[in-house]
This record gives structure tokens, C-alpha cells and sequence, in this order.
């Protein structure tokens, strides 16, 4: 709980909004991140791989947010030759820039009060 | 993880401004209301028993918060008759409130774009 050595780095903010619908997570940091590397890659297999996360709990999240949304939000070919073949739908794009619009205009309005705090931290 | 019935529940969302410093969390929601707790009860033991959490676990959570912090923001009598009365001290108090101002503002920041991710949920 005390390590001295951990005080050397620089402290952070990070935002991290969660959207709750019911008792599931519809979305979040992590749904965000998995997101963006469904894009990239177009594969949830490369994906979770990348999040170091199993191919299953990658796919349990895309539904989650599938089932959360009134649209689909990654359009996934389950299994077959391109296994976790995948994309994002409009809808998709839609709510991952919406998100990360929303991360950015958070950290930006918390800048001032986020410098006050920072100087009473050790750093 | 298709529960019909949570989606009666209209979605919320909750800004999560969790500041690290180095492997340690220095403060987040969770240590928000710790302090609200203690401030609101003068005991750590108590605000553990609202918080439905042990007393070793708040007291931990604020002893990290008083190395993490240049002052400490809780100034603590442990054990002894008056097991674990406690209060904030005037970092307590500015750290507490700087937090909760930055929680408005960051949930001010993204209104906007919640609306419109709103509209795209069940709910």
C-alpha cells in the first residue's frame, strides 16, 4: 500500500463513463476500447487478443451491447472459416464517437479543478 | 445476459473519474463517499457499516488515500474507545469537494451527447 517507488509517476485522471441499462453495462471504457479494435481489425478473435481477453468474453460483450442497443452495434459472422469476422454497424460507429466525444468533452471540463487536486497529490 | 425485464429501467449514466497515482487508485468514486461517510458520521466503523464494507477495508482505503495525498484528508484515532472517530481534515474537505465539482461538471460536459446516445438505447 505504500510502495515509494509508485509515487515517481506523474498522477492521472482518467473519466471513465459507464452507461448502465438495468443491471447490465451497456457501455463503457472497456466496450469502448473492444469498439475500436472491431474496427481496426475487423475481427473480434484479433480484438480480444489485443485486449488480452478471451475470444468468448469478447463475444458475450458485443452481444451485451447488441441486446443494450435498439440496434446492433457490430455486425459478427460467429465461427466459419473467418472465424469472429466482424464489423461495426452505423449504429456502431455512431455510439463509439458519441462515447468518445463524450470522454473528451469530460476531461476537458475538469481540467481546471483536475490542476487544484493534482497539486495536492504527490507526484 | 438478456434479461427483458432490466430494460424496463430507463439508462443511466454515472462519470467515473478515477485518479491513479503510480499502481495506486488515490481516489475514485468509491473513496468519494468514504470521505462523504466520515464527514457525515465522524467514524470510520461507521461509515464502513453504510458503505457495507469491513472496517479494514475503509481504513486501508484511507490510508492510501492519506500516503497518496502531499496532507493527509483523514485524521483518525484507531481503536480505542471511540473505535475509528475520524474526521476530514482541510485537505479532506477540499479534496471532497473538488472531486464532487468536477463529477457536475463532467456530467454537464457530455449532456448533450448523452441525449443522443440515449436515443439509441432500449429504455
Amino acid at each position: 500500500m505504500k510502495r515509494k517507488s509508485s509515487r515517481a509517476v506523474q498522477p492521472s485522471l482518467r473519466p471513465r463513463l459507464r452507461i448502465t441499462s438495468g443491471k447490465e453495462i451497456a457501455f463503457g471504457p472497456g466496450k469502448a476500447e473492444l469498439l475500436s479494435w472491431v474496427a481496426k481489425t475487423g475481427s473480434i478473435g484479433q480484438s480480444a487478443k489485443r485486449m488480452g481477453m478471451s475470444y468468448m468474453r469478447a463475444w458475450s460483450l458485443v452481444q451485451t451491447m447488441n441486446s443494450c442497443f435498439r440496434q446492433p452495434v457490430v455486425r459478427a459472422a460467429r465461427g466459419g472459416r473467418e472465424r469472429g469476422g466482424a464489423q461495426l454497424t452505423e449504429t456502431g460507429w455512431r455510439v463509439l464517437a458519441l462515447y468518445q466525444h463524450m470522454e473528451q468533452a469530460a476531461l476537458k471540463a475538469v481540467r481546471t479543478d483536475w490542476r487544484a487536486l493534482q497539486k495536492l497529490l504527490h507526484g
